[in-house]
């Protein structure tokens, strides 16, 4: 059994990474850390553990967490950039589902979070932990550098079209839809029901930090000049998101030739559901579980592609990514803990 | 007063001109008809009408509707058509919320609405009801078309962008997200809470009826051609409308030279709120009202502008726009009847 | 015009206060205060404002409020207190949202408020707003305490009954079920949209502050020795209110008499809707409005009274009572400004 | 393997048998049966069942059904008594999700249901499929009628006090709340987004199907006459249900031995969870999961117990109450395919 440790588990990453590490097949729960409610049953927080999760939050000790194989930190950005030298010679290994180890570019790390980076010699060596377009780097990686929920959907949509060279790759846009849990579990009047529920608004148009991230990883994929609008709204329901992607083909390319290029490009992943061409994909068909689907659109008349994603924001887009990170890390099934189907309605 | 008829009166757009009217200055509720539910009382339909509509369902007839000197169509598409000759000879005037009147050209309503025009020579006197782009038309008009929802939001954002030049018109995209009273009261599984909350998903993405409409009435505000790539979102929330709007620019404009293009657009106009330059308005600041409200944005390396616009979909994009219409075919001023603030939270 | 101000106009009955008053044909705004947003125009806290309401918080000065002709506090327990003998002695009217007047026994206010009361002399002359059962008092009244919104359901529903003697009042029990507004707007994690979406839960069982203040009232009902069990419990919408209120019949008594009992007691109250006997009135059948409706059951083989009763929490529950008191206060038509229609769907 | 049948796989109920068992490790669904959508892929009515379930909806055919070891009815009331006598003679156990078997009295259920039973001598060896009360019947059994949602969480939540003959038996009073998919997945009005979200009502207050099953339950526990007085309310949430129980003590019993009575009451139960006295259970602590959670109060003043009871509707409520019972009928660990963690947020 892996040794597993999570700091930071009170937000609702946390809580997933709970809820799914505590089924896990091949790793235990061994120390769950919060410096505010040390001392306090996690079952006391989320009655959903109640009977199945024994354990307390303890005070973050760098002593309890150097006896994991593992340590998950599912804390704001800036902490586990603090620890992870510690951990690194205590031989445990990191996966971090804030932004610490995002970017290579430690300059625009810096620039759009507004702190420091307190080790950026481990960033060089930090994997960006998206599974699908990124797996054997995260196999040998010791620090992994999890996806934001928003980057997720975008990089796995636009994948197959930038990596076949078929659209023009300036003007890409994704207008993207989040579930309320996408804010965390933060007292802030914005995000209480009574003024998210029935009310949907876009929010950091001119500009938001996954922009940045994602635009990053998308110039990866290609050689051409990537140029990216990424419009985020919020939307009334607790998880779930939905992202709306637009391409302008660059090339004369059949329908069939678009939807085969997709199914190619991930028929061997467990967590990827290429749905057939003109399909609407619902966000509900993803709760709870780490599947993330898409299908594509080309509207009469426009020469654009227009692909459609849905994942949970909480599992693919956060905690369940990063469990899959981990598994690959230690060797084992890809699926192992994940393999929770969808909960309809 | 203004003798008012109402056919069609249960679905929603129905019951929104039953609140309106009802508190109107100067209209008066003399016949309200629907086949189904005549001799029901309309407040054991809608209860928030209790105590204060005292009228009964009436079944259809020509008697009661030519004694109106206005008659509302809240039906489905292609009811109004059959009346309207008839209305026409007693001198009845008629607003349609269905899209009978909306199209000049009736092969693409035949194409779009599998539906024979039988009145074809009484679409070319009708007249388009977007009050602020058509006003002295529906001012003179015996019929009116009122336009659908997700079309005053598309047309109202991207109008001062075509009239000005300003924009690469082949390549507009409108991602829409609207609530679910947009689909009407109608019993499908597709529209129950069971299906549609805590849920997003688009819908009819290769091909809306919204867009035809909308392009057509686009073209007509400029010379060069219009391209629309239009993408609407059912979204859990009961009323609400969000419009995100995305257009080029060719010319070279400053922010503050956009923003006051839009303020001089409107700066007559009692229910359209320009917000200021980077505002992120949101649904439920127009709930229950007549306002449109929408904002600029600019992001950074893009040379696009995003025009974020939102509606309550039963009002300003359906019953209030619809009264807004009646208002001025009858010389009343243009906002009798609908001041009511949006209700928050 | 009544020259209005509002001490703490950034809460939930705050903006439901300006949006009811703004349009009242015999009010005029004259101060809105906030000490935390002094200076902010009041339309950029509450967009639905925007173009209607042009004025901005000030910091709460006695000169201002003395200049006035009433006072509503929509602040927090112990605040109108404090300013009410400077307002008494301008001579302006007081009318509070808050439990300072609620209560003619100061020793029960201290003890479930925990503060002590600073004007007990004023307490004797205020009344208690709960228009139906108070009306004459109110007419004459300096000060206003205006109940509690669970209390406003609970004593008109169980009012008739008590009165004519015809249930063990011992016995009361009270199921009732409100929306997130009920909690005002307050930055904290218990009232996220992530924790009380597709969620109920009860709260408070063991003793909440309505309690003590409708079982004062209810005494007032009678001889008999009252008794009541309040259950509230938290329901994910933003606004509405449903109690379910459970009596035990001591005498014989038709279902006719039962019901006419009640359609008398209510007969000439506007705001009071008395539904047929056996109906279920849903809560969005009063959204918005100051309408609350109640409907009498008698389940079979029960001995039982069953009162459902519901209201808008932030309008009959809170800010459109405080306005049916000033209208009463000033002798104005008790429905001036009032007269909106609930909004549905 | 089991091999397990479903009769009736489009409903909600039918969803989640077929998302539990498609896990569970010691059965294998055979056939899925419906009518009307026979040769429809699973996977296609519910995505959520994409590339996990292959099998395709068949229409019921007896030959199909014979040759499982167990066959669910998740049907409309009176569709398996038609089927069970053939499928007793092929030696094929049956679970109804249905009122068939729920009744040892044929007249209540003929009376309440408006069906002619078609097996009564069937009925006489049927088991209630509540566990936690009768596991020795069901594990025996060859027919499990399972009981409704509403009726588990009100024996469950009495039981011990009526055992234990410490209540007032003749005056038990139950305020439920239930989520909207306890409606099922019926194309009605009433169950629309636009018409059940933001609002909350009592329905069938006057007589509920659900009240004589639990009364006839609740009689087998106590030699006292029971009067229960049952109102069941629609809530604003997908899933979920809490039951508010009132009881009046007739005996002289301290907080502390009410608690122990009922944790000595389940403390071998898996899926019952008696929380710490004064808790609020809240419905989303058991959210898609076999969980039963449930606390007691005892309000100052009164002589009353309340208990408060949440859980799925749709699993311990429904279909992971009916997987219990296979699990029991076939020697299996009865927790075996539902030890799904509650997902919350």
């Amino acid at each position: 059994m892996i040794k597993v440790g999570i700091v930071g588990g009170t937000g609702y990453t946390g809580v997933e990474l709970l809820r799914m590490l505590s089924g896990h097949p091949h790793a235990e729960l061994v120390a769950v850390t919060s410096r505010k409610e040390a001392g306090l049953a996690l079952a006391d927080m989320y009655p959903n553990l109640r009977g199945r999760v024994k354990l307390r939050f303890t005070d973050t000790l760098m002593a309890d967490l150097s006896a994991c194989d593992v340590v998950f930190y599912a804390t704001p950005h800036g902490v586990a950039m603090k620890d992870a030298p510690k951990l690194m010679q205590a031989g445990v290994r990191l996966i971090d589902l804030a932004a610490d180890f995002r970017f290579q570019d430690i300059g625009v790390f810096e620039q759009w979070y507004k702190i420091t980076h307190s080790c950026p010699e481990l960033v060089k060596e930090a994997a960006y932990g998206l599974v699908e377009l990124n797996r054997e780097a995260i196999r040998k990686a010791r620090i992994v550098g999890n996806p934001g929920c928003y980057p997720t959907t975008m990089q796995l949509g636009f994948y197959p079209l930038l990596k076949a060279g078929l659209v023009d790759t300036a003007q890409l846009i994704a207008d993207c839809k989040s579930g309320v849990s996408g804010a965390g579990r933060k007292a802030e009047v914005g995000y209480l029901f009574t003024e998210t529920a029935d009310n949907l608004k876009a929010y950091s148009v001119s500009g938001h930090r996954h922009a940045p991230e994602t635009l990053a990883r998308l110039q990866m994929m290609t050689t051409e000049k990537v140029g990216l609008l990424f419009t985020p709204h919020l939307v009334p329901m607790i998880r779930g998101m939905h992202s709306t992607l637009y391409a302008r083909l660059t090339k004369k390319v059949s329908d069939e030739q678009l939807q085969a290029l997709f199914e190619q490009s991930y028929q061997n992943e467990p967590f990827i559901d290429v749905m057939p061409f003109g399909s609407h994909p619902e966000t509900r068909s993803t709760r709870a579980s780490n599947i993330l689907r898409l299908a594509l659109h080309r509207p009469p008349d426009t020469n654009t592609v227009v692909i459609l994603v849905v994942q949970d924001n909480l599992v693919k887009g956060a905690a369940g990514q990063a469990i899959q990170c981990m598994n690959l890390m230690f060797g084992l099934p890809e699926t192992a803990g994940l393999s929770h189907l969808p909960v309809m309605p």
